[in-house]
């Protein structure tokens, strides 16, 4: 089982994922530029850790060795000082690398101390910049970096990857080839779930596994990046960044969905079915509740056995 | 058994210690007022966690999940940037102070990451601050901080701590009353080994507890501190700070005593005998070596049962 994305979209699938998926790994986006890994990034030249600590803690054991080590790497300093906003598990994170000079061992090492529920692997071995072609007052512009991207106030039309054939993490090639299920989704539609698809090797292991593919759909646009995408066109821009990709399930929140008609054509249109589930949070913030994502996730996986 | 010290002295007999003494407790100064130690101390007003860190890195578990935690806790980043100088283990070990809110269960934890051999407790509960009488072209001056004091181009005459009645952690206090042997040095005598007779609890603590006491004496004079003071001045230092301290043992290496009557005279006038023995690193450098100090502090602790 692999799920694909990034930051607090892929926390979510994983917290549901861990549940039901023996044998799980994430691969995750690395190509953040802003804040902490932002500045690790600049600073010390290495991968952006956020998401990948975000991912790592979000698999953390269920006893209290598990649970406290994840506080302590999500853990946040507060100062008027240098240290200010770095979180702790990055700082982790990278002395692994500098110390192993390996991305995936580092990883590794923070995964056996949280007694992780899965692996997590960065989906490239090299810090990637995000670049989107924006709509700003009908003309067309480009916008560098993963922050500007997010918070541009034009719409974001499509992404690619600086560089544009970056190396994909060999072991996360391996996972999506041997995967049984790959899981894309909840998530920045831009600057978390699509950017995978814009790696080569992992779009060809994409295009070449014989697993299944379920999306997994927000519960809301994101101000910035998808302001006024309805749920049908997130599917219209997957499959305008990744004409060859088929799906066999897309799951959505029945609570959410305008147009179930309109959604049912976008997944058929990519080769799958709509699942319409409860699955939100339940609170009126557009969060994926882990337990019911869990149960239809489990379902799904199941039927198709 | 409870070891008293601070820096790379403490480091070295927590080195020789860990293999003779079933159940150890360091406890360690907290008046760092420089480097990583002197930034976190002044940014985010926590004890200073170097010494600390090092302390639980000698006493790290002999597998690999011990030395390799060892190796990132000890690691150091160096950039251009904020986090140039900054060891790792005193970040993780600031964050566990914040989440956790107690000092000693912070280090219990960094102490079951590492499988350590022994506990490690500050000697107080609050930073301190040393400061020193010093005599320079003929005039006593007082100098303020562990660096300042430590880098002082005078002769160091005594210590006193700021404030001069902290609160001893607890926990230290009851590990020397329940000791059968306190051991002191080696170290920078001024900032690392006598400023613990200077916390009136812990004094108190060793005035009562029946334990018997050893001295590790240094291999070579410090400059700064100690510079030109024979062994037998250390223990008329030590003497001068501690009036009330008898002590069972000192050890001492016999490839750098000069005078040994001298020596001998110096460490009667405390209670105790001299063992001189081989116990240098044997490099030409002024360090113990671990397995050498470790079998005659064994030899002296089995006399004594």
């Amino acid at each position: 089982m692999v799920a694909l994305g990034g930051g607090h979209g892929l926390h979510a699938s994983l917290s549901a994922l861990r549940k039901v998926a023996p044998d799980l790994t994430a691969v995750v986006t690395v190509a953040d530029d802003g804040g902490s890994s932002g500045r690790l990034r600049r600073e010390l030249g290495v991968l952006p850790p956020g998401d990948l600590r975000m991912a790592l803690a979000a698999l953390c054991g269920d006893d209290q060795w598990g649970k406290t080590w994840s506080e302590v790497v999500q853990h946040r300093f507060r100062s008027e000082g240098e240290l200010h906003g770095h979180a702790v598990g990055n700082l982790l994170i990278v002395a692994l690398w500098e110390l192993l000079g390996d991305p995936v061992a580092g990883l590794d090492w923070v995964g056996r101390l949280l007694g992780a529920h899965g692996r997590v692997l960065p989906m490239a071995s090299v810090p990637l910049d995000i670049q989107a072609e924006v709509e700003l007052d009908g003309r067309i512009t480009t916008v560098r970096g993963q922050v500007a991207c997010a918070l541009t106030p034009g719409r974001v039309r499509s992404i690619s990857l600086l560089p544009p054939d970056p190396p994909a993490c060999p072991q996360a090639v391996t996972a999506i080839e041997e995967a049984d299920w790959v899981v894309f989704g909840p998530g920045s539609w831009f600057t978390s779930v699509l950017p995978h698809l814009k790696v080569p090797e992992l779009a060809a292991a994409l295009q070449s596994t014989a697993a299944r593919r379920v999306v997994i759909l927000n519960l809301a646009p994101q101000a910035g990046e998808t302001d006024g995408f309805s749920p049908e066109k997130h599917l219209e821009v997957l499959r305008e960044h990744a004409p060859w990709l088929s799906v066999d399930a897309v799951v959505a929140d029945e609570g959410v969905v305008g147009d179930v008609r309109a959604l049912e054509k976008a997944a058929w249109s990519l080769g799958g079915r709509l699942v319409l589930a409860d699955v939100a949070a339940g609170d009126g913030s557009p969060k994926h509740d882990g337990p019911r994502l869990a149960t239809v996730l489990d379902e799904i996986f199941r039927e198709k056995r």
